[in-house]
């Protein structure tokens, strides 16, 4: 059976709920971050999540390879789209800005410490951290107007990512509902969906 | 014909080697970067490289879309690997990496006033952030300990890629014969391609 490790609230949660979207026979097993003792370092030696192994037993890492593989596990699902397609294109095109730019943008916001020793540094660090991670969340908010989804009617695993990082947010003092009012209805939408709240209560437990 | 959008020795250059690979009608159009003038900003808004526009007028960005949606213009020239299979996995695996985790890590090497104003505070954030760097490249190099190419003997686009952050390591000091010797073969590999000798001298022309 295909086995997938994910951390609470981590950025493994769009894969998680990529993978009960499919409704497959998916193991999911949640495993603590940053601690030698964590069963994640037996099968991935960066320790990190999502770690996806698979039915024969490979294991591959990376949001960016995750979520399609999962969504091609059941192509009729409709998480991705043929290769070669423009929409799938578009689809690794919001995985990868996402998986770069705006989970990048999150480093210094969350983890200032790891760019200077000096606690005034890492204050100022994180409020730079947040000016550019806001410049980000309205280019989100522009490629999402007029849409229901990320590449249009469709919810696929862009999205399934995506809300990863909108749900993030208040972590950085940002306010979705006052300053991203187009994203806030986003964000309901994919709040309100089985998968998503299942996976959330998963994790919590 | 499908229009690739590079800046000299830039990210872009991955898919630039990978479009040269296929050996197919692809026009190839430098830009500068970061000037209000340049051509890259009537096709993408947020300015970047690399860009490409399908035949059809679709515009795609994104590294993680545009290696892929290449390869996927010729499959038989096996840059890519089917849909669903574990091989493409690993292709994007090594993509994501690259894109998140090593881009990334040049950030604070390249551009450390992004980060803080104080020109001793940048001093401290680009050494410690080309101490990182440094791990992460150690990974890669054991990653690709016994292979001839990141996913075995073939060259794919995840190759194509990889080339690029190999051959920015000299800007950050880093001397790639004497610290990752297992690495500096791969490059003269990659190198040696005509596609990549091609690619060269059109972005330094
Ligand atoms: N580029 C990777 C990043 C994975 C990653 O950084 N995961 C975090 C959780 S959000 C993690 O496992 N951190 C634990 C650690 O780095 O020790 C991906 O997108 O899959
Ligand atoms: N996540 C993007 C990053 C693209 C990117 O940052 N490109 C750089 C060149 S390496 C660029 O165009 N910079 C110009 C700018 O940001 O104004 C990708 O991988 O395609």
């Amino acid at each position: 059976m295909t086995k997938l490790y994910v951390a609470q609230g981590a950025c493994s949660f769009g894969a998680h709920v990529a993978a009960r979207e499919l409704g497959l026979p998916i193991e999911f097993i949640k495993v603590p971050l940053r601690t030698p003792e964590s069963p994640i370092h037996k099968v991935n030696p960066l320790g990190r999540v999502p770690t996806l192994v698979s039915d024969s037993g490979e294991v591959i890492t990376e949001n960016g390879a995750i979520l399609p593989f999962l969504a091609d596990l059941k192509p009729e699902a409709g998480l991705a789209a043929p290769a070669g397609s423009v929409e799938r294109a578009q689809i690794q095109e919001w995985i990868g800005f996402l998986n770069s730019d705006i989970h990048g943008a999150y480093k210094p916001v969350n983890r200032p410490n790891l760019f200077h020793a000096d606690e005034e540094v890492q204050k100022s660090i994180r409020e730079g951290g947040i000016a550019r991670l806001r410049d980000l969340i309205r280019i989100v908010q522009r490629k999402l107007e007029g849409k229901t989804w990320a590449v249009g009617e469709r919810f696929t695993v862009a999205d399934a990512y995506l809300g990863v990082f909108l749900r993030w947010l208040p972590r950085a003092g940002i306010e979705i509902g006052s300053e991203f009012p187009g994203l806030a209805a986003y964000l309901e939408r994919y709040n309100a969906r089985e998968s998503v709240k299942a996976a959330a209560a998963f994790e919590a437990a």
